[in-house]
């Protein structure tokens, strides 16, 4: 851990000195929103993450206990990744980031995206308080299969 | 504008592309709470950012609308730099990154933040609306000194 040479005691700049990186936050979000939680499931994403920076971005958030990792019983030689309570906590920030970009953006939303939107504009703390819920229950079913 | 080449169509995504990286992010910050404005304001900063770094974000956030630059009245050599609006809606954004480090850092919080930690943690909603009132002065008195 690195937290002794943190650049200054900014609580900006501690989460993004952390996690603030574009593709550790792109891990997190694919775990928050798309429950992905394989080493595969990282790298099917449309931004295609690059091996070395996906296994150099899982292994920084392991050591600064974003994720923890397990052994998956269905296939021994793999990793099933699951989110600490600490990055659980990261949803409103992710939600402020979606309404941001709804508002901003200057490219289309794609439409199997657009029902979340609405949900986070219409009340983002309703929505928040759902994506909490649905990443706890699948966080908890996960570390069930841990052996 | 690179909007063309972005990796996927996500709204995280979108952002994280624009100005999700740990040196834009600081610089906003450094406008949006410290209302710093020029090059040697942000090169003051205790994260020390390196001067071909702070020239190239600098740029970029331009390039992408997140600032505009004007040339300093007081010194035809040196530019002011202002946040534009799309910016400035970043505020609840950033609000969220203090709340969460506020919670999980593990290192102290420096005594002259605690002032608006503790504002953010009574209200975010009514911390927002006092730091945009508050950024959005500001950058009308900047403007007006615009030639």
């Amino acid at each position: 851990m690195d937290i002794c040479n943190l650049r200054s005691d900014c609580p900006i700049n501690y989460f993004l000195e952390l996690a603030g990186d574009r593709w550790s936050m792109l891990i997190i979000r694919d775990m928050l929103f798309a429950h992905k939680k394989s080493y595969g499931d990282f790298m099917a994403s449309d931004e295609k993450i690059a091996t070395n920076i996906l296994a150099n971005r899982l292994a920084t958030l392991e050591d600064r206990g974003f994720v923890r990792k397990f052994r998956d019983p269905a296939n021994k030689t793999k990793y099933i990744y699951v989110l600490t309570d600490m990055t659980i906590d990261l949803i409103p920030l992710f939600i402020e980031i979606i309404l941001w970009s709804e508002k901003h953006a200057t490219v289309p939303i794609p439409e199997e995206r657009l029902d979340d939107l609405k949900k986070a504009k219409a009340d983002k703390a309703a929505f928040a308080r759902e994506v909490h819920a649905r990443v706890v229950a699948q966080t908890a079913a996960l570390a069930k299969q841990q052996v």
